[in-house]
């Protein structure tokens, strides 16, 4: 039974101690959060789990195992850090860090420590995300060409990051898990309507060599919400659209082949439109198959679905889209 | 009555035999095509028009008063300067021409010959945007902040244009029609799929000095169809959905206020939700409509809704999102 | 060449009209209708077919081969009689008559005189009926335990006929296509609001000996319009929405199979939910394989998919279903 | 504090204990259940709260103020009465009972010893059918002409009660609550492809002396989720889609009016097709609003919105149209 505790019990806390509290190889043993009456939502639910308002007293634990950490963007490195250092595993909630600079000294330590390290991009675990990853990874998508996702609504302005930095990361982790080419370059653009530059609405294109090309559409100022992604075959094309209650995702049998009429000096496209097919996708909790991954990594040093390179590689997109945002939509290198 | 010729007769050309047909306003003489199957396909259906495989038949005809042009983008110019010099008004189809330079020039032609010149963007005249223009215009939407259109589909690629030139008009102008205030700069990324280098995939943001921003999504590989347009005010905001048959217009009764809290020097964002009202919107046939403003503007001068002010301001956008592609998403400004 | 008068040019008959134009088996002679300004309009648009107020101008002219009459209901068998004594084809619209005994009056007429008489269900030849047929055929389907179809709208009320009559024999025609079975009995109830009795609201329930069962929901007082039918089969489940414009078919991978537990004398349901399928169907217009199924079989003899029978079948559950409203929904056998 | 004890912890019961715990008007004292392992899974998640397999451990103590019953509704007579005649409050799930004999001697014993009895219809408290409710009383809709339900799904075949005593009980609820209208008669048809000749697609026709008519298109084997009520009056109509998640509510200003042209005796349609509007529905959870007014009703002796009335209602119509399918759809006065 590892011994868990949680830090931070605010929009994302209650899903997570809900779902490590229904995995038989947890215990939750204590829930810290700086606001009193957040912990005491927690105790109502959950007589018998401990509470703090200092995560030091989770981090510092002897006693505890691992710990899973939900607090703003700023304050996941120094917890983290603190928490390896004591020899805790670690969750970490999305966006891993504020900087790839941090994400790499968390993953050198937990590396050089054998302790897990891993970043809660729940999509992942989606019944959806893994029929996708089996369609492309069968080739029955055929050639992957595109990425094309909106991700918008009403949302809460966050103070301290942007809307990329807080509802990409779902659709940069997806794009990372299906698609094994690096991203070669970004450019975002985006407005903020708020008088402290936090971007809530913006747009990124990233850019691969092999021409694959991938967009997000994300704001916080949409009447609507919305939550759609295409994938673009040469075989065949995927609409996931995640508001669908059970057809989340179908797929279509349509495509274009592209070739050359020599003799005419023309370009000649052929198109396709057939059958579409929507497969039942597994409805498991996304959190609990998450929550049983990060045992299996702590118990048998599995490799998890959802890990740090992802966690990295999302930091590393965000970073650059921060400098390509900057300078007003130039093309940024990803390093 | 107005005598009038139509260039062209592919994709679009039938809709406007159809239209100029039923105008009470107009007799269609002669209808030009180069391609002999067109004519025939034509005479079958209005046996009485006269038909001819050049077009300088008509351009050059005295007894014609009219030309409508719809024909490949990168013939527009010569046609439309040659009918101008000929004293003849002109309808064209969007875009207007392949660069500003060629735009301006016509304009002067008509300008400096009192003749009509008109840009056939259909959009303009549908119930659906009228009804948006006269939300934004009684003020009902508050200042508006914000545009996001998507119009993807499995689309025709064309061999000479990109697709943000083939689809992006009908939003670029609609945008115009909306919004008083002048764009400042674009961003434009894209691929292309093909050898040809013609993007087929592309995505365009336009930036207003007032913080006011524009983004269009289009794609000719998209496997469904979808035309949605977002527009953001600080009192409502307007969802324009034009696949749907009868609603295509809903008014959200949603906004945020933003505010910030001095004494705590924080951001505070109140957010509502409200009410929603889907007007009823005329459905009259927007391109007759479009004819009959053709008519009124050569019989007795009156101004169009859809004019060559429009139609060049279309043509800048585009001209700079070809020079921001080329330059890998770099930021221009909008002369 | 078959030479074809139309008798009728109101709401369908511009239809017919241009699919039999279209045809080049059919050459259309003459169009009836008592209304002039009607028959304006069809010359505009079809200069060369001459024109009458008097439907025996059709009937009676030797020079005619086949007629179709889209006239009222109470008409038909007056017109068909005189036509099929005349020597001509018929192609009726739906509903056949007014009463069974009619149309079987014109069936033995026209048997007699080995002429075509046809009755234009023109769902039969929907991209979307045919592939049902070919499901419910192939015993993809597996048994049929049920058909449920709601066809509502805000629609012109008749001054003659029910909205049964109305409505139901699109219906109708389709349940008496996919299923071999003849219909045992039928309850029916309805509603009218207004004071001529003819019910604007009516379901009809129609009874088959086997276990299955077939509903009809018909309204001309929905705000909104909905064209949805379910079929159950015991191996799959098809819905089949008509306003979708391009996914009409589903076909879900959903079942339940009925035991009983022996032991605890228990009856135990498995049931099934797993993959939809949405076949691509044919796009051709329906009235243009209507129109081509007349010629063939005046032609060559070849039986029609949509035949006098199936009118005939129709008319008998249409007039039981009166019997039954007057009954206040007893259960009427069909004969 | 109100003591409450609730029976049955299958479905619906741990729906019961969420929110009476969640009321600050209840203290939840014990559950009884007769499945050890629906027991255990109770005190998993409520660790203070006492269990029991014995309902008579609930009725028949003392210190319990109110007990609430949610087993099977052929056990519901028998655990009222006795909880009544030992002196506590009752809140019923629906359908009340399975006579309408033994909803009316409950009625006459909680009348007597003034105790609270109650019928857990929960779409009484939903913001969608109070919004609807006040839309009627304030004569916004007019005068109400018919109501239109389906409610149909893949759901569990019940043993003991046709597919119309499961679903229909929420339509009727609605129809009672909606409607001041005594129901004067009703049509039922329906079929059972099951052995055990229970009901697994039922059809219901209410009919009422005005002209109103209600139907009801109830099913456990749809391959797909219906939730969708129609409800016309002659100002307005309603759609009221449940399954939507945030636009419940349609308002179309749409309808006709019926007029007679005397001097042509015809009859005179006219149609309206207007504004759609969309209020916005309170959010709350309709089964704590239910909760509160149990305790309102205890404490304060307030009427319930869902009371033993529409209870006893329900229970008419369901029973006549058990009559009226044993008579293969013959009317049934409803008393």
């Amino acid at each position: 039974m590892i011994k868990i505790g949680i830090i931070g019990y605010g929009y994302w806390g209650p899903n997570l101690v809900r779902n490590f509290n229904g995995n038989k190889n947890f215990s939750i043993v204590k829930v810290a959060d700086t606001r009193s009456e957040r912990l005491n939502l927690l105790q109502k639910a959950y007589p018998l789990i401990e509470i703090t308002t200092n995560p030091n007293d989770i981090i510092k634990d002897p006693s505890i195992d691992a710990v899973a950490i939900a607090t703003p963007v700023f304050t996941h490195f120094q917890l983290a850090k603190t928490a390896l250092e004591n020899g805790k595993h670690v969750l970490l909630e999305k966006p891993m860090t504020s900087t790839s600079q941090e994400a790499e000294e968390l993953i050198r330590i937990a590396s050089g420590k054998k302790l897990s390290l891993m970043v809660d991009h729940t999509f992942l675990y989606t019944g959806a995300v893994q029929k996708i990853k089996q369609l492309i990874d069968s080739d029955t998508i055929g050639k992957v060409k595109y990425l094309d996702s909106t991700r918008i609504n009403l949302g809460l302005f966050q103070p301290d990051i942007n809307v990329l930095w807080d509802l990409a990361p779902h659709d940069i982790s997806i794009l990372t898990h299906l698609v094994g080419e690096k991203p070669y370059s970004l450019n975002a653009t985006g407005v903020s309507h708020t008088s402290n530059d936090v971007e809530n609405i913006a747009y990124l294109t990233v850019n691969f060599e092999s021409g694959f090309i991938a967009h997000f559409n994300c704001s916080w100022t949409s009447p609507v919400k919305i939550r759609l992604m295409l994938i673009g075959g040469d075989n065949k094309m995927i609409v996931y659209n995640d508001l669908e209650p059970t057809e989340k995702i179908k797929i279509y049998d349509t495509g274009y082949d592209i070739k050359t009429d020599e003799e005419k000096q023309n370009l000649l496209v052929d198109y396709r439109t057939g059958d579409i097919f929507i497969p039942k996708t597994a409805p498991t909790e996304a959190l609990a198959l998450m929550a049983e991954d990060f045992a299996q990594s702590i118990l048998n040093g599995k490799d998890t679905v959802s890990n740090f390179n992802s966690g990295l590689s999302v930091i590393k997109i965000l970073e650059a889209s921060n400098e390509s945002i900057k300078n007003r939509g130039k093309e940024i290198i990803i390093k």
